[in-house]
């Protein structure tokens, strides 16, 4: 299967600029920035946790397996150029299936100017698993990091949160486009996508600012999947509680000059909207400051892997 | 578990050269070579397959995880700099025991110089799965490759072959040096790492150089363990049929002009021995010379994923 597959992955792959050696040596050559710095990135997804095979068409595992890795570089403000993609398939998985996941990442990685430069095809009696590793650089406004945030700084989200599993984990657009533009147009003091849901991804931009937050509640974008979902599961969380804690919204988290922000709110420049949902602050923990004004100690919560 | 296990990690990392952002944040970043071009591989094992989880200690599948990788570096006489490790843990799985495998990973990391700057990790229900991703860059000479063998040229291995399945296959140190070394101080017109097998690893290197080749049977450095091994197995196949298809040695596979392999031949000049095996020919196919002068056709076989 393995020689069939790549046989396959080799006659469909382009001479690329940058790409001195593509798929079908023992490593892959590239030429990345001369200037600039090299991002990378490795996400595993496997069948039962990340997705369920018997549920989802290959194309959308495909696409999301690119997704996630994609929107890693976008956390970082990163241009994406390369990918590898291992796989562990289960002997009874057709070619058909992998040839179908593959037109699906491809169809993501041609959107982001991504090449699928090698990768590792096994069989097993095991479950589906799948790495794919991307590779970028840095623009001249270097990367986007996680620590950074400042005291005072307005807390942003694109986007809307929550209800994610109802479709937007395997749909999403990773925020690649809108973290380049922000990053180039604006002062950016920290920034991550949110991959394990909102206020633990937070509470990790804070651990590594040494600073805290404070939410305010009633501007959190909650998305209609969040309201739908919370509907749906009656597990006594409301659609805000879904919208801070559910995984896989892979929107960005910013933190902005308090200045910045406004303008950025003002000018909205991506064509998705942009929320201020807080404040970053000197005390460390989280917070929530309810519609009424009252404060109280808010848990992270989302997804532990 | 992923939460304790990335402190751990994180809190043993060491501030590098190069390494701008390690473990932590979204991607990492990597100041690498300015002039030479990026090398990167990635391998995936899976226990049952590639390892058996209950019968090896960690630190030999950590050490066997990323060695395998760092042999495709030596396939391209690269320079290793960085590693990236995402791991499918099955969830009865001890911290005590990653914590073990990392210390394995971390040793052979260590002896050549490759930082480990990000990773994955995940708990599910299935079996041990692991994908490492190494970066390196060429040396000046570029990067050595599966194309380029011309009829005429000797091929060359490195160390002896056959019965890895015995203990080589998680104790052996990846010919990164001894790769360097050659592709520094004489002319290589291609090579590879053997990974899957002598006739089916030099048949692909035949394909990709549009070429075929003759070994000389009597030459064949058949190793003690693929002695043991048939002994062992009774399968058959005699210690150079092991040698010619069994998986995993790990050595290098080397196509290189008559004249220069004469010399090389003579000075030896790594720890290792250098084996003159056969010669690259113009009409396509594998065929084996007997001791007695007398030549078949020779069918690849090997590992098939």
């Amino acid at each position: 299967m393995e020689l069939e597959f790549v046989r396959w992955l080799r006659e469909r792959a382009c001479p690329t600029p940058g790409i001195e050696v593509g798929i079908g040596d023992d490593a892959a050559v590239l030429t990345l920035s001369r200037e600039q710095s090299t991002v990378v990135s490795t996400d595993m997804l496997m069948d039962g946790v990340d997705f369920r095979l018997a549920e989802v068409s290959p194309r959308r595992v495909g696409r999301k397996a690119l997704a996630v890795n994609l929107s890693d570089l976008a956390a970082m403000a990163a241009i994406p150029h390369a990918a590898l993609v291992s796989l562990a398939v289960p002997r009874k998985l057709e070619l058909e299936w992998l040839q179908e996941f593959y037109v699906g990442l491809e169809a993501l990685a041609a959107e982001f100017d991504t090449t699928l430069v090698g990768g590792d095809t096994n069989s097993w009696d095991g479950p589906l698993v799948i790495n794919v590793t991307v590779l970028g650089s840095t623009t001249s406004r270097g990367p986007l990091l996680r620590r950074g945030a400042r005291p005072g700084d307005a807390i942003l989200v694109t986007g809307t949160l929550g209800g994610s599993i109802l479709g937007h984990h395997l749909e999403f657009t990773p925020r690649v486009r809108e973290a380049l533009e922000l990053h180039r147009h604006y002062e950016l003091h920290a920034g991550m996508d949110i991959s394990d849901g909102l206020t633990l991804d937070l509470s990790r931009l804070c651990e590594e600012s040494g600073c805290g937050a404070e939410l305010e509640l009633a501007r959190i974008p909650v998305s209609a999947a969040a309201t739908q979902w919370a509907e749906q599961r009656r597990d006594g969380l409301s659609p805000l509680e879904h919208a801070l804690q559910d995984g896989e919204d892979f929107e960005l988290l910013l933190a902005v000059p308090a200045a910045e922000a406004e303008r950025l709110l003002v000018e909205q420049p991506l064509a998705v909207p942009l929320t201020r949902i807080g404040a970053i602050l000197a005390e460390p923990g989280l917070f929530a400051r309810a519609a009424d004004g009252t404060r109280h100690p808010l848990q992270p919560r989302g997804y532990v892997h």
